[in-house]
């Protein structure tokens, strides 16, 4: 007989607070109410009302409320392969080269359950968005970390996103024989940096070299400020390797909503799906349909453009703040977060913080610190690297900037508080 | 360098075409147009208004179109805790006893990923829905059967669904140390039994004896015609082992929504939000918001009286034609499914099957001769069972009523060209 029936699989039985929970627990005891919460990437407003209206009129017929196909909805798979023709040379089929999962995380999930054996490797950069190390794991796969260097004056003046760099002899010294997989991010979560055309062809050869499969997550895709390029479209031979990831969650303002995808070659597509098919079985019917006109509808209503340059003017607007203070912060070259960096701001010494927040690093002291006394809320990015490399970013805060402008300034006028604390 | 990058992982390569693309492709080109679809068990009708007036309301307020908290959102686990309150003699806490995931499916999926380690058995009931198998496998679980016997006479007469019995010797043959969690299903698909307070209890007290975790998957819990026992309930030994899956799909006539949960004890339920998390992140926000609202206004609304009555007025309304052809079937005692049985059925010798089917247990060629000639998709059950056992059913089709009455009457006169073919 089994002595205890209630030992978790070691898959789930990790303890220690994540990041989420210490910045919600936090924001719900600040001293200033209501709190601004610049932590988690969800959107301050709505979706875009040609989008809603999709949703309602799907809610009125019978087969959009009803199980989709486990690839997804014919409809959004057509629509998706039509937005995308103008990124890629070579044509989408959308029962081949798409399918839809359950947002662009379950996504993953998928592509890795796809590919992974238990004892595969799969590389990642860090800081990296937190759900991989999980997915990756969660077939049995172990993460290989290799970092993305933050610009050395980074503590001094501000420089761009694109200033964090990947040494390609570190990236080619982490493959080996068990390297299945790669994982790329860009726009990049938290560090906004756009990878340049040279730098993704670098990556590119790397993986056709080793035959490792590319999964990547371009879930920022159409909040770009510099020229993006799409990894999947550089070569014939790399295009094969590769998975390119989106959500709608991202592009349409519904983080809510759980709808992503995938596209690429059907030799890799195939099993994407048939895993996806073993963990949700299908995804949400109606936001799958609401999704798949918002992509028919969004060029007429000039949604892309203007999504850019809202985003964009977001982000300027916030950041006045930190030239305002003297505060050097990292420029993103796409998506909605600023990493601010905070070396010279000095925390009263006698601050008391509770013991898990103590136990980590500067950063978790910063924002909990923010939280508490100025009313903000900020991510901690150290969260984001492993413990050997988390000293690389102790004095950055990541700020989610995809807010209504009044809470942005809000969140300014705030910031001003810390005038009295910078050295 | 690995030499065939493409391979898939073991989880998903398995090449054999399930029952969904044969019955949904022969469907497709059936003689018959349009086909009456009694296979996949979707609702051929809208949610009721008042849920679909909820979702439309959900989708205008920001916060429902934006990620919820991974557990799901405080109102809707307050509502499920609520509702089943009258079910449980224990108090539900909402925010430890309740977790909500992506549809019942991947609720499971995240209870299995919760505890089961590689090599760990869990105990199956054949028939089984066939999600379960995939995803006990998926965590590295090896699935053990226990078959439900038909009754005896099935071949000849009309039977209640409560006929198909359980032997508790094989049952408890079937334990061993390695036996970590049983899954029962109640009321059940396919067969249609509820299973009785004896039956449960005799189950939970050897759970109890072999400490096995149970996974009682009530999908179909508000659609019962004889007593309803959940077997969470029955002692505090068994509960504190009970983990009880719900669907608002099912609950609610909105299977493409997506919203599921699962009700235990704290010591349970943690690990199987903390797989979720891992898996999905989050649910679909809006329309867990608008099953939050379907519960609080379900009793105001009459609605789970009406629901039973009109499932059980269907299934007679659709079960009149077997009384007609002299085809004896199993008379469910919950769910929407009906189980007929079709022995006096000779399919002419000379009719041809393509290889795919051809290869497979008689109830697939029944299945795909209602299909191509006379426009009705069936069921074969033969799938849902192992190969030893599949035998036992292969005269058995599964007709889902969950249809407009128009559409079963239509079903009901295209089952009349059958009678040429009895014997
Ligand atoms: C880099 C990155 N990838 C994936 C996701 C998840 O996207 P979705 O909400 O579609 O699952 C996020 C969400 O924050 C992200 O930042
Ligand atoms: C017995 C059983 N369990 C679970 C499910 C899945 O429910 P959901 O659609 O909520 O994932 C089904 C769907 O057919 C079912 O029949």
């Amino acid at each position: 007989m089994r002595h205890d029936p209630f030992k978790p699989a070691k898959r789930v039985a990790g303890q220690r607070k994540d990041v989420w929970s210490i910045v919600n627990e936090a924001a719900e005891q600040g001293k200033v109410t209501p709190m601004v919460n610049m932590g988690q990437g969800f959107f301050g407003y709505n979706p875009p009302n040609f989008v809603l209206d999709a949703a309602r009129d799907a809610l009125s017929r019978v087969e959009c409320n009803q199980y989709s196909p486990t690839k997804g909805r014919p409809r959004l798979k057509k629509a998706i392969a039509d937005a995308y023709k103008p990124f890629f040379d070579y044509p989408l089929d959308p029962d081949k080269n798409v399918t839809i999962t359950t947002g662009a995380n379950e996504g993953m999930l998928s592509a890795f359950m796809g590919f992974i054996e238990p004892g595969d490797e799969v590389i990642v950069f860090e800081p990296f968005f937190d759900q991989y190390i999980s997915n990756i794991e969660m077939p049995g796969g172990k993460v290989v970390y290799v970092p993305l260097h933050p610009p050395e004056n980074g503590a001094t003046q501000t420089t761009s996103a694109g200033d964090w760099k990947l040494n390609m002899r570190e990236l080619e010294a982490a493959i080996n024989d068990k390297t299945r997989m790669i994982v790329i991010n860009s726009p990049h979560n938290p560090v906004g940096k756009v990878f340049t055309k040279d730098e993704l062809q670098a990556i590119g050869n790397l993986c056709v070299k080793h035959n490792i499969i590319i999964l990547s997550d371009e879930v920022y895709d159409r909040l770009y400020y510099v020229p993006f390029t799409r990894i999947g479209n550089l070569s014939p031979e790399i295009a094969r390797l590769t998975l390119t990831v989106g959500s709608g969650g991202k592009n349409f303002y519904a983080t809510g909503w759980r709808v992503g995808w995938l596209i690429g070659p059907e030799h890799l597509i195939t099993y994407v799906s048939a895993a996806h098919t073993r963990i949700c079985f299908s995804s949400v019917s109606p936001l799958q349909e609401a999704t798949a006109v918002a992509f028919e509808q969004a060029d007429a209503h000039g949604f892309w453009d203007q999504s850019k340059k809202e985003m964009q003017a977001k982000v300027k607007r916030f950041n006045e703040i930190w030239d305002e203070l003297g505060l050097p912060y990292s420029d993103p070259e796409g998506g909605y977060f600023v990493l601010a960096n905070l070396a010279k701001v000095k925390l009263p010494e006698d601050y008391e913080f509770p013991p898990h927040v103590a136990s980590r690093p500067r950063d978790f002291k910063l924002s909990w610190f923010l939280i508490k006394e100025m009313g903000i809320a900020a991510i901690p990015p150290t969260e984001f690297f492993t413990e050997k490399n988390a000293h690389l970013v102790e004095d950055w805060l990541r700020f989610a900037v995809c807010k209504d402008d009044k809470v942005l300034d809000t969140a300014k006028e705030r910031l001003r508080g810390l005038k009295k604390y910078i050295q």
